[in-house]
């Protein structure tokens, strides 16, 4: 159900973008619990010029590398939950993708149960009594 | 009023992802009763590697086509209306754009009337007084 | 905190999105009070094929260099804080872009205080006790 967007630079190679994306997941799987195969990710590359990060906002010290993931998720997990989500994810990505816990921005976006369709037009977590029947 | 996102496999044609568009309009339009002159889209192609997408979630079948469609609009809309939405953009898809509707996936995010500005920077949804008195 | 999107047609120059993305930060720091440092952008360059405007929707002539912001940031603005929000951004793109405000489309996504980490794996916003103990 997390659909994840991630604006990287594209200076990160291939290999460290995928890492990266591979951590995310996992993280989103140990905090969350979320399913292994609930995995939706798209990367967006930007010049160095269209993606504009403060280099020391709230005392961080972002560099060349930093990067913005956006996650849109179901409401309902805790804050614990998401703090949780968040150290995983940095602790993922210095281990697999060699990134700096500074240079990962996290955003969270929620909405509902009835907000996802995942491909056949129906919507999965919200069925209506037919689709249900067909599940 | 709604803001539609695809994100699309660069191996789509743009003229597939021309009617792609047309077919979310047209639902939006017939399912949900958007304005026929409210359409405001933004296409993102993705190379395979930075489209993740799993190919068997939920039992949906999903290929090398498959597409991610992130529509945001104002809150307000039933269930039964969002369902009728997901069945109709993946007829059309099929119809105008050729697409298997395995590879349709949806995500909605809602907001508020006053979080659209549709441009000369007015709140077109939650005008003050005096932008009201100017329509 | 607010994390802004430019979706923009390929045809601007790189001097005059850079400078639209100047406009939308002095707005979200005069009209909503955000820190200075607060600044976090990415732009999207889109063909004009893959960002469908509608040209006159709501009486607003949309032109060629039509381009739609989206804004997350965190719930809790006043509808007046809003609608000055879009009255300063078109403001200023028109002053340092040379923007017509009818070709500047704004929307707001809300979210909460837990939602947002900007490096190093901490909620800043909502910490627990050891994160804001080492803060």
């Amino acid at each position: 159900m997390p659909f994840v967007r991630l604006e990287v630079p594209d200076t990160l190679s291939p290999e460290r973008v995928g890492a990266l994306g591979d951590a995310v997941h996992e993280a989103l799987v140990s905090a969350l619990g979320v399913p292994q195969a609930d995995r939706f990710q798209a990367v967006t590359r930007h010049a160095p010029a269209d993606l504009s990060i403060d280099p020391t906002y709230l005392g961080v010290s972002r560099g060349k590398e930093a990067s913005i993931l956006t996650i849109m998720l179901r409401a309902g997990r805790t804050e614990d939950q998401k703090r949780a989500l968040y150290r995983r994810i940095v602790e993922g990505a210095a281990r697999h993708a060699g990134m700096r816990p500074q240079d990962v921005m996290i955003v969270l976006v929620e909405n509902g149960p009835e907000d996802w369709s995942f491909g056949e037009g129906v919507a999965h977590y919200a069925p209506d009594a037919l689709e249900a029947a067909n599940a």
